[in-house]
């Protein structure tokens, strides 16, 4: 192992340029970024970025779904290729770095190591994913997921957005969608390499620059429903109502301390609560919440939902309520790639640039990459934890310093 | 004090037709009742009863507001008037009996007095108040209060239905408002006796054919708003979130539960919800829920609030999220007259009707009247305790006693 770290990491300037350049397009009135998956902005920001990458030096492609490779060919043809990249689409009003910085950052990367060292032996690929946040329609790493051959089974003639218009029929508005995107599993893949802001404040309130994943966390979604009696606030007594609002709230209290007592990574969230017919003077006979548990070990999620089953049975009992769970999400926890995090640690350490290890409670195209082939995510912090909002911000050094990391990561994998 | 209870009660069959004749006025599709104050169906059965009680021979008149009277003059011209009724008006898709049995009762003891006894010592009036629910407008007792004079400084073109048609107008369009109805309180009422179903349970749980009020209770509402910070479901640590939601889900079960350990005549409700934003994967940054409370001493309503208060400070300080309770509601518990109350029970003592003193968690015109008068309130049973509903349901037998206990109320009151 050779890890390079005499490269002149790119100005700041340059950097922020690259980021309101992108943020550009799909900006909206409040400074934040909506770039939907086949949008105009969207389409507009990725023919953007294949023009910068060929006028730097980038053979360009697309795959059927939208996917935007920059490639830099190796002079070993026949070794695997190392793509490095991040999402191109936002969240509704999102901020100016969620996926961007980790396209800019692969861009800038791969360029000045292109300037100074020339070919590299492996392919280098840029890529610039179609979808990650599934704003649009109603499924997430469409753009990932295409690669990795995820989602060769998913028909997406059945998948809609809010105006009813299918996601085939948008990718065919794109251009896209011709034909070979149900498999366009690519088996020439070395590993991938994901630069990615943290949308949490782990890494601001440990006052470290670079934070590496070591996993991804699992994730489990329910819409639990609690099933009472609807009656008058006024004439019924406490004794004699099965009060759904009553009974949820000590629900809810006793999941989330639950996730608390676990482990401090465990997290359990309600974040959506509907209650009927929710009026003040009626006792809510029916509540619905949802429940979203994430944590990166999978025994630690099965003994929390084997446990909530008993919590359901108690309160059962002792509410005079039906309780259903109904799961909607399970995704199992995803390790990245020990080796290149390794790999990573000793560039922070070279640099000096604090560091940690950690894991990530959010969702990234590394997971659906590290199912299939080797893949890193390396995380800059987020001001405040703040992120899918205008108020997202990564102070410019800390962008600069994840460049510095992305392009040592890539000279020592590709050169 | 001399009770007559040597009238036969009204036949099953007539106390049937009745109900289901009224009921006719504003039938909905489920089997129901909708008779929105001053609406087309509202009209016709004021009118209809008008005739009714003409045909049985009552005088009868409308006051300004559309309260509808059918009087039986008292020999005694300078005695105060014995009124006796219920409310008109439905919820929307409500029951037959809520109201309107009231109405019906009322028409059928004074008129078998009449039959019976012929004219009265004192004026007997029957009234058909014009609204107590307030499901068009955001007012209450629209009825009693007119007649009371607590609604003397209401401006009635100030409030306004869901279709923006204010009362004033509605008032108009149906022939009344005219002018007097700002001050129609009347000073000749010497008592007023209002026969109802109970909305709850508690006489069917005790075998009981008829509950005689002592008190209704007084009712506080509140919008209570917890303010924490909404943020991103995985990465934000169970010790750093100012969760809304989880603040608020403690918060219910610690107010449900005080009015649990206060005395098993205290209810307390929360029966509406609101988060924000109220998504699965966003912590919520706000939640608004109402809080609804009943008890007929004033001194516990006090005492709860005053916990309540200490109950905020304690989850502000814990959860680090701000709450603020704003009242919105605030009705102080109204007892009946007790002289009529023994009354009432003497009657069913006599009549050997299983009875029981009680207090009304729901509110009714007689709260209204027994701020100003001496009042009564009379329940019979109610089939589950379902109101409010097109399930509502009370047995032909207990609508009889109800009658027959009110007719002799009248009897011992004006004969």
């Amino acid at each position: 192992m050779t890890i390079r770290s005499d490269l002149s990491p790119p100005s700041t300037r340059t950097i922020h340029e690259l980021i309101e350049w992108l943020a550009s397009f799909g900006e909206t009135d409040k400074n934040g970024v909506t770039r939907l998956l086949y949008s105009a902005p969207w389409l507009e920001a990725q023919l953007a970025i294949k023009n910068k990458m060929m006028t730097t030096g980038f053979d360009t492609f697309f795959d059927d779904a939208g996917n935007l490779f920059g490639r830099l060919s190796g002079t070993d043809t026949d070794a695997p290729v190392i793509l490095t990249g991040s999402h191109i689409d936002s969240v509704v009003n999102g901020g100016k770095y969620d996926g961007s910085y980790g396209i800019i950052a692969s861009l800038l990367a791969a360029s000045m190591l292109l300037s100074k060292y020339g070919r590299p032996r492996k392919t280098i690929e840029v890529v610039s994913l179609c979808e990650e946040e599934g704003s649009r329609f109603p499924i997430t790493f469409w753009g990932s997921g295409s690669i990795t051959g995820a989602y060769s089974d998913q028909d997406p003639s059945s998948l809609y957005d809010k105006e009813g218009i299918s996601l085939k029929q948008a990718m065919e508005d794109a251009g896209f969608g011709v034909g070979d995107h149900p498999a366009p599993r690519r088996n020439d893949i070395d590993c991938f390499i994901e630069l990615h802001i943290e949308q949490g404040n782990d890494l601001e309130l440990s006052d470290k620059s670079i934070g590496i994943v070591q996993s991804i966390v699992g994730q489990r979604r329910y819409h639990i429903q609690v099933q009472g009696k609807s009656n008058h606030a006024g004439t019924t007594p406490m004794q004699n109502r099965q009060d759904a609002m009553a009974a949820s709230a000590e629900l809810i209290t006793k999941l989330t301390n639950k996730a608390k007592s676990i482990d401090p990574h465990f997290v359990a969230t309600v974040g959506k609560i509907e209650a009927k017919p929710n009026t003040p003077n009626v006792i809510a006979g029916e509540v619905i919440f949802s429940l979203d548990l994430r944590h990166p070990d999978l025994n630690m999620l099965d003994s929390y939902c084997a446990d909530m089953k008993k919590l359901f049975e108690q309160a059962e009992a002792q509410s005079n309520v039906k309780i259903t769970a109904e799961p909607w999400t399970n995704v199992t926890p995803v390790e990245m790639d020990s080796t290149i995090s390794s790999l990573a640690y000793q560039i922070t350490e070279q640099k000096r640039l604090p560091a940690q290890y950690m894991f990530s409670g959010a969702g990234h195209d590394a997971q659906m990459f590290g199912s299939a082939i080797p893949a890193s995510l390396i995380f800059v912090p987020s001001r405040d934890g703040i992120s899918h909002a205008p108020d997202e911000f990564t102070e410019l050094i800390d962008l600069q310093n994840g460049i510095a990391v992305l392009s040592d990561m890539l000279y020592d994998l590709a050169y």
